[in-house]
């Protein structure tokens, strides 16, 4: 009966320490991670090119959903679509991070800046705002698997 | 001895039911559950008016991320942007779902169509992608809280 009792508990706690896992990487700790990647993300952006970055951060099934273009889909894909012209920089920092209770998938919402010159040599910047989802890896990375962004206004100046 | 180990069972075991809870909820079900609740939300809106629409699948945190606009956020705010002005409409239709494996938080991608008449009364459509956030309440229905679209080309003629 001893041994029955311990092959049970075995049998329980085994499974109930696997799913605990992911769980473990939820909450506001995760948040706290997403956001981190997504500020390295952009960061690496700045050392690598935007297309670059946006490969190397992309899950296997990324899709950009970019304005007045068709869904973008799939790492090489979008290495060519989001690298920019030289002399354009993009430049995002996230505002807000959840994460499911799994630890397996969340989203950061942020702003970027987009600074260039037009074809008459005048420097321009451009704001906006994007939400990014991201699916945690089978090594623990964060990648992300949808990225969108619409124009805002300028900012308000004070 | 016994009853020490069936403690420690009930320790183990109540746990691991509770967070095999959520998981149960994960999955392809989730997923598919997922794409009828937004494909529901587009019935919805035909059927009470987007804004007000919006509002009802609006968790208490809700974001919209227009063009051109800055965030707009709560459900009140958003039942009074998403309104469409008399004889303009808004359809939608998801084409991919994914939910985390604890069930609390996914997202859908899809299309839509606004069909409405310009200031010289002729009739136009436009086409856009989109992609949601969505949140499990406690009631364990889903509302977003995420909420962005950009506008696309035309879809090919065949």
């Amino acid at each position: 009966m001893k041994r029955t009792l311990a092959a049970l508990v075995a049998a329980i706690l085994l499974p109930a320490l696997a799913s605990a896992r992911p769980r473990a990487v939820g909450g506001e700790a995760a948040k706290a991670e997403l956001m981190s990647v997504d500020t390295e993300f952009s960061q690496t952006a700045q050392e690598i090119g935007v297309g670059e970055a946006f490969a190397r951060y992309a899950d296997a099934d990324a899709v950009m959903l970019p304005a007045d273009a068709n869904a973008v889909t799939g790492r090489a894909a979008v290495r060519r679509f989001a690298e920019l012209p030289a002399g354009t920089s993009l430049v995002w920092k996230p505002n807000k991070a959840d994460v499911a209770a799994s630890g397996d998938l969340g989203y950061t919402l942020g702003t970027y800046e987009v600074r260039g010159k037009s074809a008459d040599g005048r420097s321009y910047t451009r704001y906006g705002k994007y939400c990014s989802v991201w699916k945690r890896q089978k090594d623990g990375s964060w990648k992300w698997v949808v990225d969108i962004g619409t124009p805002s206004p300028p900012p308000q100046q004070h």
